[in-house]
């Protein structure tokens, strides 16, 4: 493969900021760095580089996959809890993010910023963070999952089902919300409407009444299946859109009324996820499918997303997708950090 | 040294779970690593590769012995503390262990787990937890102590005594309870019995009544004398184990009440400690003994397990002991985790 | 340049115990990194060695750039938090600080140490402590800023000023006491006093009344003028030190009232320094200087100390030094704990 350089220096805050040709280039470094996973020419691109990992939401998925990834470049990740810094805010003095991010431009080769719902005062502001702290940096800004994206887990997750059907044009998929006692982000689902339809898969979206997600992700998602005649059905019904699909994403998340008055209600939304009891995925509604592989980024809440049986099962690609979150992150760190 | 591959992929429990050949293996590359500290050709074995330490305890000595260890293999040594994984409980969502294995398994090269008395419910249940983790992981698992064992400390005591006394067939150790405001586990004590007695010691264990320790260890220390012709003697007496012995090991540990409807009583265990004052190792008891080596897991509560005089002296062999954990360590995760 | 091995295993606590050539080989080499920051001939020289890092107090800054420094110098630095060390105090049993440091020689190439004002009963005692462990310690100690001094700093700050007016020898500076919700350490200042007249710089210290700071530092920046034959004036007034010097450095400090009953009275000095609103740095005092640079050693309280107009204006050097604190470091700990 010919490592374009034209990604270095780019921010990654969702998948769709990116060109299609950008994400294959992606997607096509990480397959061959699984495949020489310690030798790879790539694999000194980030020797004895410093990569800031900014968890303003600590996380062990996370952390594990970017600090590996780091490593197996022949670099070292920093794990940071930016509640340790003296940020400036409305009540303290402290540093601004202006000069918080200048001066880490000099340290380090690259920033990942994780920021989810319980630290922030509604939808939209981890967002607002990651975009500010990329406006002053100088260095490749990635999200490590915010309130609204999780580009690296999209990019898992095609990467995980490429690799079992091959090309995507013309697949089908269900993304469909799941019970628990759970109020999980939206990220990692809206992530994944964005780049399965970038990607030609036609979708089937349900979920509960009241469950709906970012209109403004659905109309994306919408434009990306028509740009690739592709046909996006959403629907209230638990059975449905299991019909004839060759992927099925079970996975739960927290209304939209989850936010109110600057705060996150979370004991009431896993209250109301209780309720739907007939939301889990299991054997009978994977019969619907045209023997559809079972996918979820984990950690998974078996019993109430999925049964064991299903998770467990040999069309579940669970850790594939954990492990491609590894050699996904390694192709977005060389091609943007990277010195090579 | 002729590197055998035959310990690649193993667990590491105990050692009394190892052959002695295998122990004998870890103890000669061990030797070979500190005399060459930094360009062994087994130095790069880890090089790129990442291990996980799961501290349920955090832990200074051991945190920086495996961390600096993995530094010197060319890898690098994850700290992560289990509490900030959504792992399911008996009352919580969260994941299960097997899939947290599973995963960490196709990131990592090795999986360390310390996990002490204080958060356990009653002794055994961290041994059973490794076990878990052990059972579903496909990388090697290694305890960087639990309430029953402590291999690496067992190595660590094991090479240092060699370094002073050369062969150790017919040696004699005593190991001994220690006064203090403590409430010690039995991992590193239990540890040395079997460990000691597989390289051939005679044993004199003494402690207070109301101390014993784990009859199932004492049950196979008392097999592993036998299958050398050793003595192995428990007595209550304060000073008669001294007599005529090469090592004494002086180290409180707590009683076998310490667990009661599932809760470690620390503060009663402490309480009940600090009546046996006459329970310290000193320069008098030390003249009972054949010149004996002192030696102590650190770190030691001077003063009461030991006077300063024999601590500091110059048969104390406590840094180098402390030292070796490195160097035991580093021959522990290039035999079982290195590429070579 | 010929790098000399006469620093190797000097502890560093504050510049002034060092020689003025020494400094200057610092400096040397630490320009030749900055130049050729990932392949200078000693950017291997802490290649799988481990630097110990000591946060009595946390920091994000000097962590990451002492992280850093140790990453691009093929190294491993450990971020280590004393509170989890079981260390004896006057009411718990635990280890000594001698015994600590012997075993932490055992593992580390070097050992960093952070302890700052809310850490210690009065001023002075981190000091006592740091150089306590450095006693005891057979690797190199350097100061990660404590109470007194903060000799890495001051390091960055020369060799800053260097950068943008060449020779230094007659140059003036000012240090200016700066308002703000603060009650920041002596540290800084007093490293930057004692270093910049080293370097014969003139000194202008200018502070409201009842903001003296150390008279011992006062004392040896006095002697240090004088042996350069330059200029060391204190004054109360807020306008008259800026005039005609070349560099102005202002920041808030403390007062020497802040420690009281063996404590520190944080909240009534952010009080206290609260009504000295007319203590900030702005346009018009410039105007007084001879097109004087800004510096401080961030995180700056914009508003407070120093307007943003003069923080953000082109003779602002605040991310230069920033970034020099990782260069200088590299320097100090390739010559004192590297291998080359």
């Amino acid at each position: 493969m010919n490592y374009t350089k034209s990604l270095q220096g780019k921010h990654l805050i969702t998948t769709q900021d990116w060109g299609k040709g950008e994400l294959d280039t992606v997607l096509g470094l990480a397959k061959e760095m699984k495949k020489d996973r310690f030798h790879h020419p790539l694999s000194k691109s980030l020797e004895n580089k410093s990569f800031f990992m900014f968890f303003f939401n600590p996380s062990v998925r996370t952390r594990q996959s970017f600090e590996v990834a780091a490593t197996e470049l022949g670099g070292h990740a920093l794990f940071l809890e930016p509640k340790s810094m003296r940020l400036k805010t409305a009540t303290t003095a402290g540093e601004t993010i202006e000069d918080a991010t200048r001066v880490m431009s000099r340290y380090a080769c690259g920033l990942g910023i994780r920021i989810l719902e319980d630290k922030i005062p509604h939808y939209g502001a981890g967002e607002d963070l990651i975009r500010e702290y990329a406006q002053y940096s100088d260095i490749p800004v990635v999200s490590m999952a915010h309130d609204k994206y999780h580009p690296c887990q999209g990019l898992a997750d095609i990467i995980s089902i490429q690799e079992h059907l091959g090309e995507l044009r013309g697949k089908k998929t269900l993304l469909i919300w799941g019970h628990g006692a759970l109020a999980r982000s939206w990220c990692s689902v809206q992530e994944y409407l964005l780049i399965a339809s970038r990607y030609g898969m036609s979708i089937n979206l349900a979920y509960p009444e009241g469950y709906d997600l970012d209109p403004e992700v659905i109309e994306q998602t919408k434009k990306n299946c028509e740009q690739n005649s592709q046909e996006f059905n959403i629907t209230n019904d638990v059975k449905e859109g299991y019909d004839g699909v060759n992927v099925v994403y079970s996975r739960n998340w927290m209304s939209p009324q989850a936010y109110r008055n600057n705060k996150l209600h979370k004991e009431e939304e896993i209250e109301k996820a209780l309720k739907f009891k007939e939301w889990i995925c299991n054997k009978e509604k994977m019969k619907l499918t045209n023997d559809a592989l079972f996918t979820h980024p984990m950690p998974i809440d078996r019993g109430n997303e999925v049964t064991d049986e299903v998770a467990s099962s040999s069309r579940s690609i669970i850790y594939d997708v954990a492990e491609n979150r590894l050699h996904v992150q390694k192709a977005v760190m060389a091609l943007t950090m990277g010195e090579y």
